[in-house]
C-alpha cells in the first residue's frame, strides 16, 4: 500500500479505507490522540491509539518531533475538529525525539528563538504556512510571466559592473585576505584574482535584463540580490530575492498597467490556492494585534488586505500631486507625521505612503514621475527636465512594493546623467550599445520578493519570510 | 490599435487586417523585403515595402539592427517561405543600427565572437531559440514539482558553512583587501566582517533543503551555485544554477523513480512547447556535425536524443554490474578507452558512461550503489559497509546528468563518516538535529540546470546555454 499524505487524507470522501502514512507528531495527547503532521497541508490527522493494545515501550516513544509510519484504518471521526480520523492498527517509531532536548515544543515560542533554530521552526504552523505561502507566490510570478509571453532570464550573480548604484556591494573573491596581492603603485592587484578583475554579488539584475528585452521583447529575472549594507532592521536583508520584468516597445503606462495585473494576479492565486494557511495566518495576526494598542492595530485583516489588492483599481497620482496631497493633509500640517512634507523634490517615507494609499485614496497607488535627482540615472527624463518616468507602487501597510521606470532610450541623455554622477562609460559600454543599435523606448520594474511574501503572510519581520535570513553578523545555517 | 507580436501575426488565420508592430530588422532585401523578428519566435515576418512610396532617407535607415514601427495590412504571402506578410504602408525608424558598426551582422559569427558580444547574441536565431528553450525548461521545472506537491525553497547563496565538500568556495567579504584585520595570533578577524565569520558562496542548496524536507515533505532548490575551480573546459562554469528536490520517507528507489519521471515530464514540455526553436537546433546541430569527421558525428540528431529519453525506460544497473559490463567490453579489452577499467572502486568517465548508454544498453541508465569513498559524506551506507545508495543518470551524448542519494539518516554513522573526512560537528550541528529529532529515510538528487540546456539544445559548450557566463578571467556585463 502506497503512503499517501495527510493533505490527501483529509480530503477524502470515503472512509473505512485501509491507510498507510508517514510524518511527524505534532502533539499525543492523553495516551490516545497523536495529531500528525507531514507538511502537506497546516492541518493535522488525529490518530486514535488504542493504548491498551500497545507497549508502553512504543508509547513512550509517540513525542513530539517524532517521526512515525502509521497503519491504521480512516474513519469518521468521534470527536470535533476533524471529519475524519485514523484508528491507529499499527504504529512504528522511524526517528525518535527526545523531549528533554527537542527544541520545538508544543508550545508558543518567540520569532526570535525560531530564528536561532531556522532549520527546525518550519515544524511549527506559523512557518510551514509561511513557506507554503512563499512557494505558491514563487509559481504565482513564474505562471503570470509565463501565460503572458515573457521569458525568464538569469541574471548574473558575480558581476564585473559596480556601475548600478542601487547600494553597497560585497565582494567576491579568491584571493588570499591576508596576503592581498599589490600592483606596484599600491593598489589590490585583481588581475590575479579569480576573474582577473574585481567582482561583487548582484544588486539588481534589471541592466542585464535590459539587454534581453532589447532581443527577446519580454523577459523576467528572479534571483537573488544582495546589499552590504549595515541595516538591523526588520524591513532589510544582505540577501534577498528580486523580481525583475523588462519590455521592450512597453512606455510607463503599460509598465504600470502591466504591473497592476501582475500583483493582482499573484495575489489571486494564493487566495485560491492557499486558503487554509491564509486563514490561520490571518487569525494569527489578529491575535497579535490583540495585544497592541488600538492605535497601533490596522484597519483591516490579512485576507481583507489581499482583497483591497485584488478587488480596487489602482489610483495613478503624479508626484506632484501627491506631494500636494500631503502638503495640506491633516496629519502633516498638525505635524504628526515624523517627517514633515513642504517642499516638492522631497523623498516620501513610508508613513506619507501608506497615508496616501490607507487615508486619502484608500486603494492601492501609483506614483509617478519623480524628481529626476531622488531616481536612478537610467530612468527616462521628461519634456521638463526635471522629473522622470519612474513609478513607484504602494500598498496597505508597508508602503512601497513595486518601484520601476521607463528606461533612458537616448543615447546622449543617457551619457549625460551618467556623467554628472561619474559613472566612466567603459563600465557600461554593452548598456550604451544598447541605445547605439536598434534602441526603442522600454520599462520595467523591481520587486523585492520578501516584500511581496510579507504583504501576503502578515508577517512584520523580513527574516521571517526567508527560509535562512543573511543579515549583519548572521549567517549561520 | 495594439501592437502585436510576430508569433500572433504569424499564426493569424484571416489575412486583410490592418496591423501595427514593432520589431527590429533582421535583413532588408532588394529595397523591399524586411525581415522583422521581436524575440516572440524564432520566425520573422516578412514586411514587404513598396519603395517607390517611401522617402530614400527613411529606406537608408532600415538597416539590420535598427529598431521600427510598421503599420500596414497582413495579407496572404505572394512569395515562398511564409504564409502571411505585411504590406506596409507606414513604417517609423525608432532607433538606428549604424550597419558599419553593428557587430551583429546577417552572416554566420562565431560563437566566440558572440560570446564577447553576449549583450547582443540573442539577437541571433541561434541564441534566441537557446534562451527562449532556457526559459521553457526553467518553467517546467517549476511547473513538475507544483503539480507533485514540493514546495520550492529558496536555500541561501552566501553560507557560513564550508563543509560540504563540494568543491573550492569564492569568499564573500567587505573587508578592504588593503587592510584585512588580523587577531592577535595573526589569522584574519572575520568577526569584523559584515557577517561576522567567514562567508563564502554557496555551491549546493541540498543541506539546507534537507532541512525543509525533514518538515514540509516535498522541496526543491532552484537557484544559482559555485565552484571557484579554475577549470576552463566547455563543461564548467564558476556559476551556474542547480535544481535539488529533496523528499522525506523516499528510498533510493523512489528517487529513481521520481528523477526519471522529472526528466522525461520537462524534456516532453520543451517538444510540445518550443518545437520551432527545436526545429531549428536540430537543423543547426545537423550542418555543425557535417564539417566533422564521420567518427565524431552523433549517431542521433538532437530531436531523436530528446525521444530517447522520453521514449526509453531508464535502464537501473548497479555500479558493480557496470564494472563488469565495462572490464570485458571491447573498447577497454582494445584499449580504445583513455582510461582502462580494471578495478572495482574506480570512478566513470564520461568515455564509460557513453557506453553504456549509446553503445550496451541503447537507452538512458541509472548506475546506483557506488563505493564510498568515491562519493560524499552525506549518502547512505548499504549494509556492505563498502557501497553508498548514490545514484548517477546517465544520457546520450554528455554522460552524468543527475547525480542524487539517498542520505545518511542515522546519527552515530553520520558522525562517523563526517569524523572519518574531518568535519566538525559544531560546523553542521543544524544538519545533525535532523538526525537527532524525528528522523527519517530521505533522498533526492542534483541537476545541474545547464547540462540540461546543453542536452536540450545541442550546444557543445556551457558558455553558450547562460546569458552571461562566468568562467576563469571572465565577468564580463
Amino acid at each position: 500500500m502506497q503512503s499517501r499524505t495527510v493533505s490527501e487524507l483529509l480530503s477524502q470522501q470515503t472512509t473505512l479505507l485501509e491507510v498507510d502514512i508517514k510524518g511527524w507528531v505534532r502533539t499525543f495527547r492523553a495516551n490516545r490522540f497523536i495529531a500528525l503532521n507531514d507538511g502537506s497541508t497546516i492541518n493535522n490527522i488525529q490518530c486514535v491509539v488504542d493504548f491498551e493494545k500497545f507497549d508502553e515501550s512504543v508509547l513512550k516513544r509517540i513525542t513530539t518531533g517524532a517521526a512515525v509510519h502509521i497503519k491504521g484504518e480512516l474513519v469518521e471521526s468521534q470527536g470535533k475538529g476533524q471529519k475524519v480520523e485514523i484508528q491507529v492498527h499499527n504504529i512504528e517509531v522511524l526517528g525518535d525525539s527526545d523531549p528533554e532536548t527537542y527544541p520545538i515544543q508544543p508550545k508558543k515560542h518567540s520569532f526570535e528563538f525560531l530564528r536561532e533554530n531556522a532549520h527546525l521552526r518550519t515544524r511549527t504552523n506559523t512557518f510551514s504556512a509561511i513557506m507554503r505561502l512563499r512557494s505558491a507566490l514563487s509559481f504565482a510570478v513564474h505562471k503570470y510571466f509565463n501565460e503572458n509571453g515573457f521569458y525568464y532570464m538569469h541574471a548574473p550573480i558575480i558581476t564585473g559592473s559596480d556601475a548600478e548604484g542601487a547600494g553597497e556591494m560585497f565582494k567576491v573573491s579568491s584571493l588570499d585576505p591576508k596576503n592581498t596581492p599589490l600592483t606596484e603603485d599600491g593598489k589590490v592587484d585583481y588581475s590575479k584574482d579569480f576573474f582577473g578583475k574585481e567582482t561583487n554579488l548582484t544588486v539588481s539584475g534589471q541592466l542585464e535584463a535590459e539587454t534581453y528585452a532589447m532581443s527577446l521583447g519580454k523577459v523576467y529575472t528572479f534571483g537573488p540580490t544582495f546589499r552590504a549594507e549595515n541595516s538591523n532592521t526588520s524591513r532589510h536583508l544582505a540577501e534577498f530575492w528580486m523580481i525583475e520584468p523588462e519590455v521592450a516597445f512597453m512606455d510607463l503606462a503599460g509598465n504600470m498597467d502591466l504591473a497592476e495585473d501582475f500583483l493582482k494576479s499573484v495575489i489571486t492565486h494564493v487566495l485560491e490556492h492557499n486558503q487554509e494557511d491564509l486563514e490561520f495566518l490571518d487569525q494569527r495576526l489578529l491575535n497579535e494585534e490583540k495585544s497592541k494598542p488600538q492605535a497601533e492595530r490596522s484597519d483591516m485583516s490579512l485576507i481583507e488586505k489581499l482583497k483591497f489588492v485584488t478587488e480596487n483599481n489602482f489610483k495613478r497620482v503624479s508626484y506632484t500631486e501627491a506631494i500636494d496631497i500631503l502638503r495640506s493633509c491633516k496629519p502633516n500640517k498638525k505635524k504628526k507625521f515624523k517627517y514633515i512634507i513642504d517642499e516638492w523634490g522631497t523623498d516620501l517615507q513610508s508613513e506619507h505612503e501608506r497615508f496616501l494609499v490607507e487615508k486619502h485614496f484608500k486603494c492601492p497607488v501609483i506614483l509617478f514621475d519623480y524628481p529626476a535627482n531622488i531616481k536612478a540615472f537610467y530612468m527616462r527624463l521628461n519634456e521638463d527636465g526635471k522629473t522622470v518616468r519612474a513609478m513607484d507602487i504602494l500598498f496597505p501597510g508597508i508602503g512601497e512594493i513595486v518601484g520601476g521606470a521607463q528606461r533612458e532610450e537616448r543615447l546622449d541623455i543617457l551619457k549625460e546623467r551618467m556623467a554628472a554622477i561619474d559613472i566612466p562609460e567603459e563600465d557600461l559600454w554593452w548598456y550604451l550599445d544598447l541605445r547605439k543599435y536598434g534602441t526603442a523606448v522600454h520599462s520595467g520594474f523591481g520587486l523585492g520578493f520578501e516584500r511581496l511574501v510579507m504583504f501576503a503572510t502578515g508577517m512584520t519581520n523580513i527574516r521571517d519570510v526567508i527560509p535562512f535570513p543573511r543579515t549583519p553578523h548572521n549567517a549561520e545555517f
